[in-house]
């Protein structure tokens, strides 16, 4: 791999000792389910008996793609735009999740196809105006692809200076759901039309011509670059703000930072960083399965176990913000409660 | 029916009002999922566009079973006055939620087997010493069961006067699956062996003699009241915690209050609250769906669709706890984010 990280799985040798913090708490064994799995999984990648998370930051990456000129999403183009400016002004989703949680919200303009530079809430790393239609050609060449990782890199670097050793990603770019479904066929042999869905709400007319653009496009890639890698997959039909994503968290697995995976497209990113970094899968945490087409196929074939199914499909990382105070607790739970002995009580098995 | 609660569904006159503001906040329509439902519901249980959640409070009910005398549960009866004086030491999972979301915590020892008078922090409102064991007569006498209907309306009561419009109940009361059980055979007609699980950890053995005794318990009990009412099966069969669970469900629908439900065995109440007034079901958000056999056939008998599925089997309200957070997006949803028009997007459908 070209790609310079150097990511390393959680020392397991801490494993029996947290296991048995978490079984003297005093309550049945296992009866906080899932959030007993979060708190084992929290504790080795920050290898101690009593995490804690520190800083929390959402990284917002806008970008637009060729793709949208097709006609493959129910909105317009335009609505990236809108949407970023809208984010600076506080009233998006992302903004009330941010909040609610105490995240520091990043905006991060990737690839977006109009001038937000009057907006100076908004960081400016733009590197194209949108990509080029992957139906005719690769939407980014290798430079820009690097670049784009680069910037999920720098961002994270930043967040870790600022204590953070906890991060979330989430993304506005209409049309993003295309190469998500793309990456997801490529990287799970999983026949394309399986991975296709309605995206942010297309009618079945909208969903078969989707189909139609997004098969046209595979078939001419799989021709062109039959022996294609996992990187030239990415390039070819990735988006600015996708590629930044996976950057992003591939640098936060290598700092070993927790990742808040969101839906059908931030699992596709992290779908392709495992496929580039198997290890950086111990550092991430699935927050939300959608309804998305084949998002919970997708999900079941990486092994990954959502912690939320609220028919959440607005992007932006809400499925992951959503599921923070559940993460909270896992931590809490850990730090907080009693156990048998301090508790005195009798412990029943 | 005896008891005396005057409860009224939601006016649904401002419904379409509701939706119009829901399906104008800036996002594809319908995709904040379920928490597009939650506000629809918490804006007609408040007749509101823009509704509150104030002083939330968390009523956790204590008390003893005379069935755990037969060897039904795998934690010993003293477990329940154990973890009652481990809640006032703050060391329980419930006191980790109440703190992480602000929730006011009301330890109730509606009927624990132990004396807990030298802990001022429980309200003592014990009516006994543990129930009858409903295997060879009822649980409690009518005078008791109005008692711990009383004890659940007067805290509910409190948390109002206190400016509460939010209250989640959890219970503590070793072998309290065993009549959520034999309540949800009944009163969804569901054979019963089908409604026993394995409670806080029995394993197959012990859930074959549970099924034993509970089956016995029943036969007995349709034997001798054919004919039963819904109070008489509560009545026979319910735990002092349970029956103030009722009471307190009952008089917060009644006050307009919103009630968190928890796992199991407050599903078993809830269930048990509507079959005495069907209205109290528009004022409950189901929380959780644990594993617990039968447990998600109940709701689903119910129609209610709970919020999170995180594999919780401890109680104590921890499961309706849990699921606070994503209530507060979805009041945090109708009342912060922008609409299309403030937010200067283009409304795409």
């Amino acid at each position: 791999m070209s790609l310079d990280f150097n990511i390393e799985k959680p020392d397991l040798s801490m494993k029996n000792e947290i296991q048995e913090k978490i079984d003297n708490l005093n309550k049945p064994k296992g009866s906080l389910g899932r959030l007993e799995e979060l708190a084992m999984q929290i504790c080795l990648i920050q290898q101690t008996l009593s995490p804690k998370l520190t800083a929390p930051c959402h990284l917002l990456f806008g970008g637009d793609h060729g793709i949208e000129k097709e006609g493959v999403s129910v909105s317009p183009r335009e609505v990236t735009w809108q949407q970023m400016i809208n984010f600076t002004k506080g009233g998006g989703g992302v903004n009330m999740f941010c909040r609610q949680s105490g995240f520091t919200l990043k905006i991060v303009d990737v690839g977006v196809d109009y001038d937000l530079t009057p907006y100076p809430q908004i960081i400016n790393r733009k590197i194209a105006r949108g990509t080029a239609n992957f139906l005719h050609q690769e939407a980014m060449t290798q430079p820009q692809f690097k670049k784009a990782i680069e910037i999920g890199k720098e961002l994270v670097d930043e967040a870790v200076a600022n204590n953070s050793n906890i991060i979330s990603i989430g993304e506005m770019g209409i049309a993003n759901t295309s190469p998500s479904s793309i990456w997801m066929s490529l990287f799970e042999n999983i026949p394309l039309n399986e991975c296709i869905g309605a995206g942010a709400g297309l009618n079945s007319k909208g969903v078969e011509h989707k189909k139609e653009i997004l098969s046209k496009a595979l078939e001419k890639f799989l021709k062109e670059i039959p022996n294609y890698t996992t990187e030239e997959a990415i390039r070819y039909f990735g988006g600015f703000e996708m590629v930044a994503a996976i950057g992003a968290m591939l640098r936060a697995a290598e700092k070993r930072v927790i990742i808040l995976v969101d839906g059908f497209i931030m699992s596709a990113c992290a779908l392709a960083a495992i496929k580039l970094c198997p290890a950086a899968k111990e550092y991430m945490i699935f927050c939300h399965s959608g309804d998305e087409s084949g998002h919970k196929m997708m999900l079941e074939k990486m092994g990954a176990k959502p912690l939320l199914n609220l028919g959440l499909r607005l992007g932006e990382g809400t499925g992951a913000l959503c599921a923070f105070p559940i993460i909270d607790s896992s931590v809490r739970m850990i730090n907080q409660m009693n156990n048998f002995e301090n508790a005195n009580i009798t412990k029943y098995f």
